[in-house]
């Protein structure tokens, strides 16, 4: 079993493909199937459909006391002015020093408590979390890098090569950011976002072939009350951020990220959506690079101002149990259902750092329906049935 | 894809047989590797390590105004007074009216809600949850009969007959009991226990075909804190109720409990343990109708006495945080783990009934690590290193 080290905050670099747009429910079918050695049936049509399942665990981090400059590994290191997934690293940590500083400010009084730790095979990560602040209850922003190594299969499969050779397993690089923010006023929303970068490596008895990569992501809201000017606000920054690399991104990603975000059981979304893609290879790489870092940039001005607005509203007993069923909610999608999470359970990832986009605290209620045309009725039916929004 | 009707109680009639004593990690795969029409690939060995994987999707419930005399279907109904599904069937309907009158007198207040429900196909269910109570926080008792068809690979797997022959789905039928109760004080432990009963059908094509049947089940404590006489009161009552029958019977099936019970990426159990079986069949039908009985009705003489004594126990606001943690890791087993609620959630059982395991409230603390030599750390051991507690 060619096993490695892998992802260890949620969603954050997760690195295996979506058969389709929609990927709620593949993946941790694959990742169980494979763990469980059956033998995995690859897809061999086209890249884009190719499905990469590997077989993977984790080697146990080890806690650092400090940060270091980068967590790539020295051949990766004498490149990191140039190469793609040392500029991506670079991104992530700018990205997660300014959302955890703005935040901070925002907050007005709680600190971020940092975790580093790195692994013996490379890479490693930062987990950041605030918790019990005066306006989020719990807020956790983790960048991870990751070394990792797919079996031959998958990556043939995603290559489209002829079943009939056996190359050696692939190595892979994947690298992202993650970030939960549950805010404690009933009437300011949850926001999680998410980039990453995958790459593989030439197979070892391959040393000429090229090269795949990807990006993947998304920034999406989840009140627990629709202030419409609110959404509509975080959504036009979604926009704008991607209409400045393609129009089609957008409506695009603003359809993926309502269909990524599906609890199946429930027949409902976990909240408002936003943006949302995967397996983006098929545009010029410095493109999505930028596109990516354009999206990461963008989150503190789509939902700051948000938060400024909601934080000291006043709120009853009976709007606060509502918020605390919507993170119910979420609990639910996160546990069941999200790539990251499910497969960062499986192989034994940081467990604090998978685990820190749970809430503070939710609620279950037996059989609760709201009243209708109530403001939580209207968010539910906003949850069942994805708007349009700008 | 024969389909019908199945199990829409949390564990309550989860009819499929795992492949060893634990089996907290085997039964979501091969939900979902059928429900993503993988073909699921069947073991021939013996009968007790058979594993039945079958297609299954769920009849929608239709909400009933009474309670039916009984759930079974025309032909099972005329034999209703001899025949193990009927006996079994008035056996978990008898303990669920026991168990809900004792809490609501120990309740002293709160009253069960009931909602009674029908499957077109045959069976149906009785839901009844006492919320909010002066004692419980969430307190749920529900009974459920299914009437379901397994695809015939899982029948030819299960009776391990040549496979060659191409016989037809195989109808079944299981009917179950299943319970969670969550106290609000944190000295007064979680109660969950779970007994069904299920049957084979013969195949249509094969009338002469023996039937298959088995009992599964178990009863488990989950505290906050460790009272020990509590918990050898609890082990004692289901040693003394397993002891009758066979005495082998305890060891082995609180081995069990403590190997499913399992939060394998927390490393640690839910809780402190009890008893658990499954696939139960190669004792004789009788005794272990009997049996299942005997542990049912011990439900309520294990539990309430500890519920007495800790009720009324004056509490900080730390151990009610502890308590809300330890919640955490209920959900996150219930959602993760356990057979009956993934199971149900896959296939689009009735997810109130399902979902009403989930405590009212629950809390996730990031790193959070109790001090060593605390109550709470004691705990934590005892969840991390099961013990011998009589």
């Amino acid at each position: 079993m060619p096993c490695s080290s892998i992802v260890s905050a949620p969603s954050c670099a997760f690195p295996f493909r979506s058969t389709s747009a929609s990927t709620s429910s593949i993946t941790p079918t694959a990742i169980l199937l494979t763990k469980r050695t059956w033998k995995p049936r690859i897809e061999t049509a086209s890249l884009r459909k190719s499905v990469v399942r590997a077989t993977v665990s984790i080697e146990k981090e080890t806690p650092e006391a400090e940060r270091p400059e980068t967590f790539l590994r020295g051949v990766d290191e004498a490149h990191s002015s140039s190469s793609v997934r040392a500029r991506f690293e670079k991104m992530i940590r700018e990205a997660q020093d300014n959302v955890c500083s703005a935040l901070e400010a925002a907050d007005g009084g709680a600190q971020f408590k940092e975790d580093v730790w790195s692994r013996p095979g490379g890479g490693g990560g930062i987990s950041r979390v605030l918790q019990d602040g005066a306006v989020w209850e719990k807020a956790g922003v983790n960048v991870s890098v990751v070394y990792g190594v797919m079996p031959a299969d998958a990556y043939r499969a995603a290559k489209g090569a002829p079943t009939d050779q056996k190359p050696g397993p692939v190595p892979f690089f994947a690298a992202g950011i993650s970030s939960v923010l549950h805010p404690k006023n009933p009437f300011a929303p949850t926001l999680h976002f998410n980039y990453r970068y995958f790459e593989t490596d030439a197979p070892k008895d391959a040393p000429g072939a090229p090269r795949q990569w990807w990006f993947g992501g998304g920034t999406d809201l989840t009140p627990a009350y629709i202030f419409e000017e609110d959404v509509k606000h975080f959504h036009t920054v979604q926009k704008r951020a991607c209409d400045k690399f393609d129009p089609t991104f957008y409506p695009r990603f603003k359809k993926w990220c309502d269909d990524y975000f599906y609890i199946k059981h429930r027949g409902e979304r976990r909240g408002l959506g936003g943006i949302f893609f995967d397996d983006l290879n098929d545009y010029d790489q410095e493109m999505l690079l930028s596109f990516a870092t354009e999206c990461a940039n963008s989150v503190i001005p789509a939902y700051l101002p948000i938060i400024e607005k909601r934080k000291d509203l006043p709120f009853t007993e009976h709007q606060k149990a509502w918020q605390q069923l919507r993170r119910g909610r979420y609990v639910e999608f996160n546990l069941v259902y999200d790539r990251g999470t499910t497969f960062g359970l499986k192989t034994g990832g940081r467990i604090e750092s998978i685990l820190v986009s749970l809430p503070l605290t939710a609620r279950w209620e037996y059989d609760h329906k709201p009243e209708e045309g109530s403001e939580e009725w209207k968010l539910l039916d906003a949850c069942i049935n994805p708007k349009e929004w700008i």
